[in-house]
C-alpha cells in the first residue's frame, strides 16, 4: 500500500492551484493543444503553466522552455509529450517538487513492443520511489468538476454538471460516454478518471482517496480485468459502507479471435468470480453503463429503504405494471397498505380505479388534492419502505408535478422516492429540476429504469447489511475461538 | 372475424376526410376540449365538425347540435360525452352513415358497477351489426401522423415525428411513454391507437389492418392481458414474416394485493406461455418500452442480416467490450474476418491496437481515411453479416461521422448497420441525423442498446425462417400423410 505522503500527493493532484502542461501546443492536430483548450474552456480559477521550448505564449498564456523554469511551486503536471521523451521528464517534476501527474501520452505497457513495458515499469519505480503518484499512462486524462479541473483532452468534460458521483474506470470510451449521458440527463459528477495503464494509481489508490474525499458521495468503478483484483477488493473492504460503491464489469464475450481464445474463455469465466469479489467487498455490481450511472445517481440522491416493500403510485395502470414486473424480478416486494392508509385511498379514488398497490390514480388527474393525500399517506405508511411515483404527461395533468412538488420538497425523502415523471421535451424539465434539486426524489426516463434504480438502492443496503452481520459474527467467533461454521 | 366491410371502414376511420368531434367544448376543463385542441394544433388537412348542442363555435369553428345537422359526409366521429349519453349517440351515427368511431368516454367494462360491462356489451352488438369499427371505450384515443391526424385527448402526440413503426397499446399511459421517447429519439411513428376496452376493434383487428396499410413498415404491440390471445396470434400467423411485429408483455408481478393473489398468481406463470405463443405467431417478444422501440426501429432502419456474424468496430475499446459482451449474450457471433480483410485492418492500424474483431479503431481517429478504409473492408467481408460502429466523441475526432457519411450513405446497408456515436448535446447530432435519414444505419444512446438492437434483427428473422421450415414441414406432412413427428 503506498504511503500516506502518497495519499496527500494524490489529495493535492486532483485540487492543485498551478497546473503545467508539458507538450502544451498551439496545434489542433496536437493532444497537447485540447489539453490546453480543456482547461482554459473549463475555467480553471489557479494558474496554467504552458511548458513548449519552441513557443513564448500557447492560447496567449505566457509559456516557459521547460517546468523548471517556471519560478512558482507546481502541483500537477500534465504530459503529452511522445513516451520517449518521458523519463527526463519525470525527473525534472519531480525535482521540482510536483505533488501528481497525469500521463496522457501512450505507447507503454499496451504496446506489443516490450520496450513499452520496460519504460512504464521504470517510470513506475522512480515515481513510487518519489511518493508520486502518476495517473495514466494511456488515458484521456481527469475532471474534477468541484475545481473546475479539466486535466483531459476533452474540453466538453466541463459541461457536466457538479455533484457526488466520482467515476473511476478503465476505458476512455465508456468514460466519455458515461459524462454524455450524464450531460443529457442533468447528472452531477464529481470526478472522472480515466485510470489507463494504471502505473501506480490503480482502482486500490482511487478507492482508498474517494473515500475520503469531501465531495464525493458515491464511488462508480467501470472495469474490464484486473491483473491483482484483490487489491481493489482489500481497499473496498477496508472502507465498506463508507461510501455507497457501485461497479459495471465488462469482457465476459468470448470473441471470435480464436487466437485469443483461450486467454478470453478464463476472462468469461471470470465475471462470475467477479461479481461475488465486488460483492464480498461492498461493491454493487450492475450490467450496462446506463444501469451504473442509475444506480449511482438514486445512491447520491436517496436515503436507502429500510426493508424491500415498494409503494407504487401510477397516474396510469400501464407504467405501473412496467414497474412492478421489475420490482419484484428484482427482489422487492409489492407492500400491502396498513388499513388506514387503503382508507384514505379509497376515499380519495372512485372505484373504479385500482386503489390498492399498484395505485392507479388516472382518475385524480384533475384533483392535485386527491395525489396529494395519497402520497402523503404512503408516505407514512409503516409498511412501506420506498416510494415510486410514475406519471407520464397528458393535456390534462400538466400541473400534476407542480402541484405535489410542496408536500415532496417538505419530506424530502425520509423515505427513498424514486419517480418517472415523463413528457414531451421542455413540459415538465423545470418543474423535475425543482424537485431533484430539492432532493425530494429522483426522476428517471422509464419504469423499468425507475424501478430498477429503486432495487439498487435496496440491493445495495441490504449487499452491507449481510456483509456488516457476517463480519460481526466472524469478529465473535474469532473472539471466543468458536471454530463452527458461520451461518452467514 | 369481422367482415371485410368492417376492415374498409377501419382503414377509412384511420384516413377521415371530415371528422365530428361530440362533446367538443370550449372549457379546458373537459377533455372535449384537448381532444379539438389536438386536431387543430395537429394541423388536421380535413373537415373538422365540432358538436355540441349549447355552442354556436368551439375554438372558432362552426359547430352543431348533433351530428345529424351537419350536412356533410362525416367519416369518423370521436365521441367524448359520459357513458350513459353514448348509446343514442351511437345510433345517430350510424344512420349518418360515419365509417367508425374513436370512443373515448370511460365508464364501461373497466368499473366495479356490472352496468358498465352490460352497456358496453350493448354498444358492442349495434357497432358489429353496423359493421362499424369503434377504438375504445375508455381510451386516450389514438393518432395517425401520416394522416396529420390527432384523434387523441394529448395535443403533443402531433410532436413525434412521422415514420414508419405503428404502436398498438393495451396502455394510454406507455402509449404516451413511448411517444415521448419516440420524440427524443427523433424516431418516426406512423400511428400510436389506444385499444381501451377493445368493443370491437382488438389487437387481431388492428394487426390484420396494419399489415395492408401502406405506411405501416413495423407493428409494435404493449399487452397486458387478453381475454381470448388465440385471436391475435392467429391474425398474427396469417400474416406471418409479411411485416416485421414486436411486442412488449407486462403482468408478470404477483402483486402484493392478497385477495388478487390466485388470479395473478396465474397470470404470472402466464408470461412464458405468452413468449411462446407470441414466437409461433411471429411477433418478437421484448422486454422493456425501450426495448420495444429500439426493435422496432431497427426493423425498419435496417435488413435482417443472414446470419449471426457481428463486426464490432470502435473507436475506443471499452464500448467495443461492452457491445460484445451483450452480443453474445444474445446468441450473436464475434465474426472472424476474413484474411483479405484482416490484411486491410492490419495495414491501416499501429500494432499497439486491438486488430481483430472486436476492432479498436482508436489510432485511426485523425485518419478519417483509415476509418473508411475498415469499415468498407468489413463491409464487404463476406464472414460479416452485420456492423457494429462505436465511437464516442472526443475532441481529436469530431469530424469523424462527417467523414465517413459519404461511405456509409452510398452503402445504405446492405447489411445491417447499427452505430453508436454519441458526443455532447448538439456536436454531432446533424451528422447522425443524416446518416439515419439517408438510411446508412441506425443510431443508438449506448453501446450496451446498440447490440442489444442488432441482436433483436438477428432473433426475429431466424424467428421468421424457423417458423417458415416448421410450416413448411408440416405441409409436407400433410399432403403425403406422413405422420412421423416434426422435426421442428
Amino acid at each position: 500500500m503506498p504511503t500516506s505522503r502518497f495519499f496527500e500527493n494524490l489529495a493535492t493532484l486532483f485540487n492543485p492551484t498551478t497546473v503545467a502542461v508539458i507538450g502544451a501546443s498551439d496545434n489542433p492536430g496536437k493532444l497537447g493543444y485540447h489539453v490546453m483548450k480543456s482547461l482554459t474552456q473549463g475555467a480553471f480559477p489557479g494558474t496554467l503553466v504552458p511548458v513548449n521550448p519552441g513557443a513564448a505564449a500557447i492560447l496567449g498564456i505566457e509559456a516557459y522552455p521547460a517546468i523548471e523554469a517556471y519560478p512558482g511551486t507546481v502541483e500537477l503536471a500534465i504530459v503529452v509529450l511522445p513516451a520517449l521523451s518521458v523519463p527526463p521528464v519525470l525527473d525534472e517534476c519531480i525535482r521540482k517538487g510536483v505533488n501528481g501527474i497525469v500521463l496522457i501520452t501512450a505507447g507503454f505497457k499496451e504496446i506489443d513492443d516490450p520496450r513499452g513495458g520496460e519504460l512504464q515499469a521504470e517510470l513506475a519505480r522512480t515515481a513510487s520511489e518519489a511518493e508520486l503518484p502518476v495517473i495514466g499512462p494511456n488515458t484521456f486524462g481527469m475532471v474534477n468538476l468541484h475545481r473546475s479541473l479539466n486535466a483531459s483532452f476533452t474540453p466538453e468534460f466541463s459541461w457536466v454538471r457538479k455533484g457526488g458521483i466520482s467515476l473511476v474506470s478503465q476505458s476512455g470510451g465508456i468514460s466519455h460516454l458515461m459524462a454524455f449521458l450524464a450531460m443529457s440527463g442533468d447528472v452531477g459528477m464529481s470526478k472522472i478518471v480515466g485510470l489507463g495503464n494504471r502505473m501506480n494509481v490503480d482502482f486500490a489508490e482511487m478507492f482508498t482517496y474517494l473515500v475520503s474525499d469531501p465531495n464525493t458521495d458515491v464511488i462508480a468503478l467501470y472495469l474490464e480485468g484486473l491483473d491483482d483484483p484483490r487489491k481493489l477488493m482489500e481497499a473496498a473492504k477496508a472502507h465498506r459502507g463508507a461510501k455507497p460503491a457501485v461497479a459495471y464489469k465488462t469482457g465476459s464475450a468470448v470473441t471470435g479471435d480464436r487466437a485469443s481464445l483461450s486467454h478470453t474463455g478464463s476472462m468469461a469465466g471470470n465475471q462470475e468470480v467477479y461479481r461475488g469479489a465486488l460483492k464480498q467487498a461492498g461493491i454493487l455490481p450492475l450490467e450496462s453503463a446506463e444501469e451504473l450511472l442509475d444506480a449511482a445517481r438514486a445512491l447520491a440522491m436517496c436515503p436507502l429503504p429500510k426493508g424491500p416493500r415498494i409503494a407504487v403510485l401510477s397516474g396510469q395502470a400501464g407504467p405501473g405494471m412496467a414497474a412492478c414486473d421489475l420490482c419484484e424480478a428484482q427482489g422487492l416486494e409489492i407492500a400491502v397498505f396498513q388499513p388506514e392508509t387503503q382508507n384514505v385511498i379509497n376515499e380519495l379514488l372512485p372505484p373504479l380505479a385500482l386503489r390498492t398497490n399498484p395505485v392507479d390514480m388516472g382518475p385524480a388527474w384533475y384533483k392535485a388534492s386527491a395525489i396529494e393525500g395519497i402520497i402523503r399517506a404512503v408516505m407514512t405508511d409503516d409498511q412501506v419502505d420506498a416510494l415510486l411515483i410514475l406519471m407520464m404527461y397528458a393535456s390534462a395533468n400538466r400541473e400534476a408535478p407542480a402541484a405535489i412538488s410542496p408536500l415532496l420538497l417538505e419530506w424530502k425523502q425520509k423515505k427513498p422516492v424514486v419517480s418517472c415523471l415523463v413528457s414531451p421535451p421542455g413540459i415538465w424539465d423545470d418543474a423535475i429540476r425543482t424537485l431533484e434539486n430539492g432532493s425530494a426524489l429522483m426522476n428517471c426516463r422509464t419504469p423499468e429504469r425507475a424501478a430498477l434504480a429503486a432495487a439498487s438502492l435496496w440491493k445495495y443496503g441490504e449487499m452491507i447489511k449481510n456483509l456488516e452481520a457476517w463480519s460481526k459474527e466472524e469478529h465473535r467467533r474469532q473472539k471466543t475461538g468458536d471454530r463452527t461454521r458461520s451461518k452467514a
